[in-house]
């Protein structure tokens, strides 16, 4: 076959000039319709064989089936994808991920993926030190859920000491989390063996801050009627509103009952980098874990987070089994196989590790700024809109409000089907509003003003609809 | 900042022509120096410089220290890889793996994801189609592992179902598995709140084959003593031999105590897309759910691994929490979020698809056969030789022997150190053994001659050892 890669194929290439072709065709794309044509599930089918054929094709006709198939996807790197807690595209990050496939190494062993392990190791800890774990370590997970997954699994094998062998013991274990948490907390919990009804929600104050006092009570309520605190996880950027739990209160009361101390920072977390805006976070040094996705605000490609423990040793006692047909050789630190949920693993370091050399601290910084001054512009336009509400003052990077009125849901709905943009709406106190996330360094305030306007504008030949739950 | 990527930046690429160089350095090292050059983690670090800056530097600059990672990295695609089991690079696969880094999509919604969950869908039922399961579904997961995991959640869900909401309630469920089994079956165990000692290992035959009388009295043994045993595991090519558990009979026990019947195919299933060889997957049809690695016989890049049920409903049943800022569009049977412990979800599906559209069903099972042949072939050399000695003949495309009376640890560590092959040792009948696995189909005749006779020839120069453990 043609070939671009195969090493001693003795071929000349004719695969990536393809591969260069479609790239181009994906970029202009971006630019000139941001928003892919609009197809429900049927149209798409109709209009690109998705089967698995019983005689292959030519790596031509592959390549245009490949060039079909992006075209026809949402463009999260374009300028007008405010949809996710994710967008944008950086173009070291990228390459570095184009290196990483290439190069197909798995991340068990020094062995078998050399720098690569260690690269991980730097960026742990580097991370670690930026939220305030001098002497911790990092493992990268396949996302936000799964590094969770990994803290509360650590805080609850350590309450119980007996769990990793004999199992839960059937006791009410409970965990404290705001009641604006994201989903996976409940999920892990029920993934743990520990149930569902193990989550505790606890209410939050009018800017979406998890209450430390009603925490208090919500725990002491709890030990009294045979419950045993075991974890308590606060959110660093919550999914709708970016809100941050306020960690150092929340510290005072995880020490006060002797639970760990697990954050949720995968959307928030990043802020630890921008010395303006890292006051969110303050208290995050007093934690036990902490879960960071670099690929929300840091821009590099999905997936990209990482678990971090601020006690070195924790990942390898609860996540080691032996295996020795793998981990067979004396670099056994290196061997991050035994600090993972996973055996094979795909490399999600050298992305972040690339675009964290060409940004450098300073660069990342700058870039985390960016992203809060654009969301701070695009509230700026919202209040000064009579047309428009507010729903709070942003947090963060995320800007809640309504087109007065209109339904939310509506709205977004028509703005991907007239390709104009792609937004979501999420539920603020009880109200349907609009979230436009600003994730993408790269949008200006010309995109701020035409997403705004167009958005406002479809808006206005809407029936009237209320947003109310 | 030089650009490649980035919509609307309106500049000239400069970054394409260096990552192609850098891409064509690499393939020219897997052709040159198949084993990249040893160097000990020390060394490493000393070599390149890893740390992450305060300041950042130029893409030129990051671009070279790219390659200088991409040189250092072990060769996985080279012809001289033959410690993992996965291998090779497959070129319309890398292709596409590159187009989803560049789509960067998160599998969760179809209005996220548009085309892949369709995709992610045609994948899911193919593959159940080919361990036969007719009306099933699957999901893609981060790996063998933590599908591993799914299908025994389920199975865990499905026996006490209460669990998702109250937790484990302390009783002693138990789990049968070979006693050649993946070490991921104890850690899930472990991470489920089952705990280890849930495992109940299963003795083998001379073949490393899980023996069904064995379980079959385990079970009676252990409901005796007032186990509860929920589950089954069979392993489909172990880690170490590439052994196949005989799944009809199997089933037969499963279905004689009602228990639910997991297939670990994670290295094996491949195996269901050749007529040659599926009949080592005999009854597959009649377990319940199904791990399959497609990233190590099928040859696409990291990871790319799929559960699979053979009920609809079962994954969206166990995974499932509400998120209504998430799944929040009519197309509601494919918000694959609900399906997965990931919330967001890099996409795995696309490389897989494009490389089953170039190959087809007949030339994946092509692919397959050339492993298999690859294997018996390269075990011929070893039967000839009367300095070696072969452990078993090979059960799929695992070869393991000894040159005898000389340690093969050491074999291979002086293999990797003088860059003439990469491959890995582990244990069988209580000696340590030379396990060479054959996944890449790129691989000829040639190869296997030069990576057996340097094999031979380096044993030679050592010092003799006892193998035995």
């Amino acid at each position: 076959m043609t070939t671009f890669a195969t090493p001693g194929a003795g071929q000349q290439s004719t695969l990536t000039p393809r591969l260069i072709e479609l790239a181009h065709a994906l970029f202009e794309a971006e630019q000139t319709a941001p928003v892919s044509r609009f197809r429900t599930p049927e149209e798409m089918c109709r209009a690109i064989e998705l089967a698995i054929p019983e005689k292959g094709s030519s790596p031509e006709r592959v390549m245009d089936l490949l060039e079909d198939v992006a075209l026809a996807t949402p463009r999260t790197a374009s300028r007008r994808f405010f949809n996710q807690l994710f967008a944008g595209r950086h173009d070291i990050a990228s390459a570095a991920e184009i290196v990483a496939v290439l190069l197909n190494s798995s991340m068990y062993t020094y062995k078998a993926a050399g720098p690569h392990v260690l690269i991980e190791k730097e960026l742990g800890e580097h991370m670690g030190r930026k939220v305030g774990y001098d002497d911790g370590e990092g493992i990268f997970t396949p996302g936000g859920s799964l590094s969770n997954f990994a803290g509360i699994m650590i805080a609850r094998n350590e309450f119980n000491e007996r769990c990793q062998q004999d199992g839960h013991d059937g006791s009410w274990l409970t965990l404290y989390s705001s009641e604006l948490d994201h989903y996976s907390i409940a999920k892990n919990l029920a993934m743990l063996g520990l149930g569902r009804r193990s989550l505790r929600k606890v209410a939050t104050d009018e800017r979406g801050r998890m209450r430390a006092d009603a925490l208090r009570d919500a725990i002491k309520r709890d030990i009294e009627e045979g419950a045993k605190p075991f974890c308590i996880n606060a959110t660093c950027g919550t999914t709708v509103l970016g809100a941050y739990d306020p960690l150092d209160e929340i510290a005072d009361v995880a020490e006060e009952f002797g639970v760990w101390f697990h954050v949720d920072g995968a959307f928030g977390g990043s802020t630890a980098l921008s010395a303006k805006h890292r006051d969110h976070l303050k208290g995050s040094e007093r934690s036990d874990s902490f879960t960071w996705d670099a690929h929300k605000m840091m821009g590099v490609p999905l997936s990209c987070s990482v678990i971090l423990t601020k006690d070195k040793g924790l990942l390898r006692k609860h996540f080691s089994e032996s295996a020795s047909y793998l981990f067979q050789s004396d670099e056994d630190e290196l061997n991050h196989g035994v600090k993972s949920m996973q055996c094979g693993r795909r490399n999600d370091c050298l992305k972040l590790w690339a675009a964290w050399q060409h940004l450098g601290d300073e660069g990342y910084a700058r870039k985390i700024d960016r992203l809060y001054d654009l969301a701070r512009s695009f509230a700026e336009r919202v209040k000064k809109d009579p047309r428009c509400t507010l729903s709070k003052e942003p947090e963060s990077v995320n800007v809640c409000f309504e087109v007065t009125g209109k339904p939310s849901d509506l709205i977004c709905e028509t703005l991907r089907q007239q390709q104009k943009s792609l937004v979501g709406f999420g539920i603020v106190d009880g109200r349907r509003v609009i979230r436009a996330a600003f994730v993408n360094a790269d949008v200006d305030e010309a995109d701020l003003d035409d997403f705004f306007d167009n958005l406002v504008e479809v808006a206005m030949t809407l029936p009237d609809g209320d947003n109310a739950l």
